[in-house]
């Protein structure tokens, strides 16, 4: 098995120049994808290269099945337990969505619609996900904000009970002024996510004097509702860099606490 | 009193299977509620399941009722004080957001017009005030929030000195301009908050060159002003977490309250 | 002197029940003239109480006058300097607000026009000014915010940099397209403005593709503008509060370095 | 070489007498030039200072070329290696900036056309990149930021994930119900821009129901997407703040560099 061990090395880890020559190459086909299934959806475009670009993607896919097999047949390196690791590790997140990638590339066999193949291939956006695999600092950060999902659930849960709040006060206010807008609460909620999140497009404004008034103090709890998540993430992100750099003196190496 | 302690550590404590059955259901009966009052708005949804709904909002009305009684004749182990104990406790906020979530079921009883009646069912929302106070750490958080009341104080005043001195200016400046948007300080003071706040749904803007000078130094100090509220909650956060972690004296060793 | 001195006492330490006293009455004068023209603006309240505001408003400036008059006296106590000390310290900033708020009570005598005089009367609201004097924790932070001038000018010279050099750019990309709306660079920075501070009202928003291109990148620029100056006040808070709190361990009673 | 030395002691490090008047005079002419390039586009001014405007320009661009010049006589003081450094210094992005600013004055020797050459008098605008290099503090922020690249890559590359995937999901959602806004990703990609910086021109906004649930959580996404360079930047300033205040080891005593 050490051709087997040798392909892992290369795939998984990047070992020696034929890795750093895969990844780069992966990274590279990967940017690409992404970059013409967002170009290709410009009609001027895609009728003067729409068809190379279609023979690229097929290609892309291919490789990208290569790849797909190569790593299930790397399963017994990434599971311990013994019993069905070959399906625990084709059901990992990571592999179905590689899955999901190359699914376009076999579906004409199965008598699947070329119309509905066509918009399945904009599946290969997924292949961004391929990139966060790759990148140790995104996983890295995905673990520290793993670490305070509790955080984040209350932060969620003000922001939805103050949404829920303001929204259905605004439809019971709204709703007469502006039926065609505010017409449920649902509909309502809408202008409670634009308000709160502070984005304000515009389409749906309060326009009674008591819709104002509510809604000039939901204006400023969003400030708190929008001032807590980012409060988590900024001492998220302090904790994980320190975590990283470990602080020690560089005089007399023992630890500093900067917290 | 062995029943009502044993009742007292099931509601309240969530103690053992019973207590964890009761508070799951509690909160899945909340959440619920509170999804169908917010689809119920929805026209299409109440003509076909309307009356399912109302007769699921009865029902748990009679519930909430249960649930509020149980809780009142727990008053002894909520109150210190002997005399009034029960009107003090029936007169907590929280026991009196209860007593307004289920009093649309004895309003029939009182003579009040059926149409109102379906209005106030809506303060079944108020129910997630129910959840907050399951939560341990909204509580926490709330607590951590409370001991910064005088610093809010500073940023909010800080924020209606800025509000009220911009509003005033622009009203002044742009009412020849747009007399049907800045026709008052208090219509102006809708502008003030849209654009301090960052929001800017674009409702009223300074179409002179003179507002729009005013209202650029006035997106500008609202950085300031978004900026003071986010810093005490960001910090707030921070010591709220550091409280819940436990932090030692590096001179003495012992456990700091940094709340 | 012992009866300046006892003024003194009352007017500007607040001491004993006069001094509380005192200073509740001017603090409820202040919010009622700052809520009186607010709400006077509007057309409806001044056509039904507008006389009685105008005479609470005299009876105010001619209190205030008397407030002034009596701080005047006192001016022994608030400068050091022998030579001018009166001149000095009528010249000092608050002196001059509280100066300009009387005004409108005097200008009748000089001869200036009635309509005028009206205007003028808004001068009442910069008594904010005077709450501000009042409260000690926002002359303390002040102190902090001061004390990092020079971060300030920092954060806003970046501000500025990006604004002048985005607020060009846009205007030669989109002055053609819009030739209403981006007809000069002052014009364009108001588009600016509105974009790096997250307002975005919508009034101005580039339509052409490479417009659009350059409108993101300023967009994405905008996060790190934005981040900035509500990292220096978020960090100046921080520092405001430990300084206030003096953090000391609270067993061994020695200071604890929190940063 | 005593003369050259002096000079460069002038204008690098601003010593003595000359030195000072020198910094501001050339800080002052940058500044009038920023701002004439400004007003210079209002139509009305143009046509009454116009020609004084383009005569202070012109004298502008000889002294910026006479520093130019003079500075680029002082290459050795500038370069270690021997060998080409003249080209090399030439080469830096700062003497380029600096040739950029001047080059309008050569042009028409060159035969460029003058209309072309008006448009390029607005590179003057590039001489704030020379106030930057005169601001100490403005390079110090600059090194502390270039320190956390790796960071700023993470976050940008999680600011892109999402854009592209939310900005593809609106595009096949929406293009059928608005084909003139969302008629491509690229498109799209507007409207996630200026959705995820919390901007919200509302030029473009989904208007189907699932539209506005996908935008209705990308926008709870934005606030992360934000708050994560919020967090590097008030983070690094924190650190560069007290890189300049300089913090010491509590073990050892000695000066840490948090750099």
């Amino acid at each position: 098995m050490a051709v087997a061990e040798r392909i892992y090395a290369i795939m998984e880890n990047g070992e020696g120049r034929s890795g750093t020559a895969f990844q780069i190459g992966i990274v590279a086909l990967i940017i690409l994808n992404i970059l013409f299934v967002i170009i290709e959806t410009e009609e001027s475009v895609y009728v003067l290269y729409g068809k190379y670009m279609e023979t690229f993607a097929t290609i892309s896919l291919i490789i990208f099945t290569g790849e797909y097999i190569l790593r299930l047949s790397l399963y017994r390196h990434k599971t311990e337990s013994r019993r069905f690791a070959l399906v625990r590790f084709a059901a990992s997140p990571m592999m179905i969505i590689d899955l999901i990638v190359i699914m376009p590339l076999f579906l004409p066999f199965l008598g699947v619609d070329t119309r509905l193949i066509r918009i399945l291939r904009l599946l290969r956006l997924f292949t961004v996900f391929k990139l966060a695999r790759m990148s140790e600092s995104m996983s890295e950060f995905a673990t520290v904000i793993k670490s305070r999902t509790s955080d984040f659930v209350l932060a969620f849960s003000i922001f939805f009970i103050v949404l829920i709040l303001a929204s259905s006060f605004m439809y019971y206010i709204e709703r007469e002024a502006q039926p065609e807008v505010f017409y449920s609460i649902p509909a309502s909620m809408w202008w409670g996510i634009v308000t709160l999140t502070t984005i304000g497009y515009g389409d749906t404004v309060p326009v009674t004097p008591i819709g104002k008034a509510i809604g000039a103090g939901v204006a400023i709890l969003g400030i708190a509702v929008y001032a807590v998540p980012t409060g988590i993430i900024a001492t998220s992100f302090n904790e994980y860099r320190r975590s990283r750099k470990g602080t020690t003196c560089p005089h007399c190496g023992r630890p500093i606490d900067l917290r």
